[in-house]
């Protein structure tokens, strides 16, 4: 397999693929991204990443490096050199390279670089027995729902995940609401029988696969309920899974150790894996 | 001036100072630096600023990437190559370079760059002035204790002040009071005479300034109380001002456009201003 990369104009062997050392992305997590599945070379949901970007730039009143049709163009180009079938693009974009100084730079030329790898599908225990998550506080800063590099802290919630043995954390905020994981979205089907996530405030990241499924959840005819809800309420779920571009739908049958209801993966979430999957296999994007 | 960083293990024109794309510093934020007074071609306060730095690194479980004597050698030598006389030298440590995975790396090589650049003195109204700031929402996240590169809402709350044509942004909690700027640290002179300041818990970046400047507080005797303070009791103080590497002790003498008692730098934020400076001249670190 190529390793080639794309930087500010330029495809380069991955291993020489850099950025300045004043770079605001590597100095300051001044830079958003988006990471897009690749399935049969084709980019998932293209259009609503490339929107979330837009918007995340736009919150940090970033200016776009490329318009979006020659962005595109770097998308395929660098997916087609590394001969992606079944993968993943990603995409970051940082304020660019001024020295050092916190306030946004006079007229900076934005940074953007794009790398392309394969993946295998998602282990198929995780779907046949679903996977566990801990829980872990939510110590992020209050502007979530801009898909910035600021991944701190969900770095160190997803090596406590790790360390114990868990796929993912579910970050839990001051009041004992889970918001979301550190790399997706976070889903119960509860008690009453309503599929109940985050609202897409400040909160969280509102996950394109998330957005998806939505539509899913509304085109299937099932009760949906953005609110927050608690560990207890996972506790005493009917099911729990989780979402992600990489994961797809995930179920989740063991939050801290507790089995979600009977430990097994529910069937409402088997049958809205099997509904994303057929979406993503539509290319619907 | 020559421009010359140091980039594991290479001294290199600045201009050609790169780090890897797929650094864990420049995708996740995963990484912690210092920034240290160079003054008379000495390093003002290393021992404090090592000492916290080694902190930074252990709270995230970054692997030092030198011995404290080699990391030493290099700050001199990239402040002696770059001929500053006055100015700081800026240290940056990441976790290093691994394909992206938000969890540690099995066995990651840490990146260590070093920069050095010459400042003149804070503009000389400043001191005479003093210097105006506005507030900002603090939403950062929950460990600001340790000094890492996810900087992102310092960024915009400084671009904030930028704007207002404040010098600074001093952020404020939900609960109105005052936790630090967002590259300095808050003083006041309370109305009680009591010289106040957050005290340092994962809320604030203990600044080595601010250590310092406590030091000279109990020496002469002053009061200290290291308790979070209002921007009511900003307002109704006798004084106010900010600390910190590059600007010493500045008196702060508007917030919000309201100015803090008679609009002008307070004496006792004079005194210790110049007992700041005088601990700086005798190079005591």
């Amino acid at each position: 397999m190529p390793h080639i990369a794309y930087v500010d104009g330029a495809y380069l062997p991955l291993a020489q693929a850099a950025v300045h050392i004043e770079d605001r992305g590597f100095q300051f997590a001044d830079g958003v991204y988006e990471v897009i599945a690749v399935r049969s070379g084709r980019l998932i949901d293209e259009a609503p990443h490339l929107a979330r970007l837009a918007r995340s730039l736009g919150e940090l009143r970033i200016r776009p490096p490329r318009g979006e049709a020659a962005l595109k163009i770097v998308l395929r180009e660098t997916t087609r050199r590394n001969r992606i079938e079944r993968g993943s693009v990603y995409v970051q974009v940082t304020r660019g390279t001024a020295p050092r100084d916190h306030a946004f730079p006079a007229s900076p030329e934005p940074t953007l670089v794009v790398t392309a790898r394969r993946a295998r599908p998602p282990d198929p225990r995780f779907v046949e027995e679903g996977v566990a998550v801990v829980t872990a506080a939510d110590i992020r800063w209050r502007r979530c729902d801009i898909k910035s590099v600021s991944l701190l802290p969900n770095v160190l919630g997803k090596q406590e995940a790790r360390e114990a043995g868990a796929f993912e954390a579910w970050q839990v905020d001051a009041a004992g609401r889970v918001t979301e994981g550190t790399s997706s979205n976070a889903w119960i089907v509860a008690a009453d029988g309503a599929i109940v996530t985050h609202p897409a405030n400040h909160a969280i990241l509102n996950g394109v696969t998330r957005l998806a499924l939505i539509d899913i959840i509304r085109r299937e005819g099932c009760r949906l309920d953005e609110r927050a809800f608690t560990i207890a309420e996972v506790k005493a779920a009917r099911e729990a899974f989780l979402t992600s571009t990489t994961a797809d739908v995930l179920p989740v049958v063991r939050i801290d150790g507790v089995p979600v209801a009977n430990g097994h993966p529910g069937l409402l979430t088997q049958k809205l894996r099997a509904a994303y999957l057929a979406h993503v296999a539509a290319g619907d994007a």
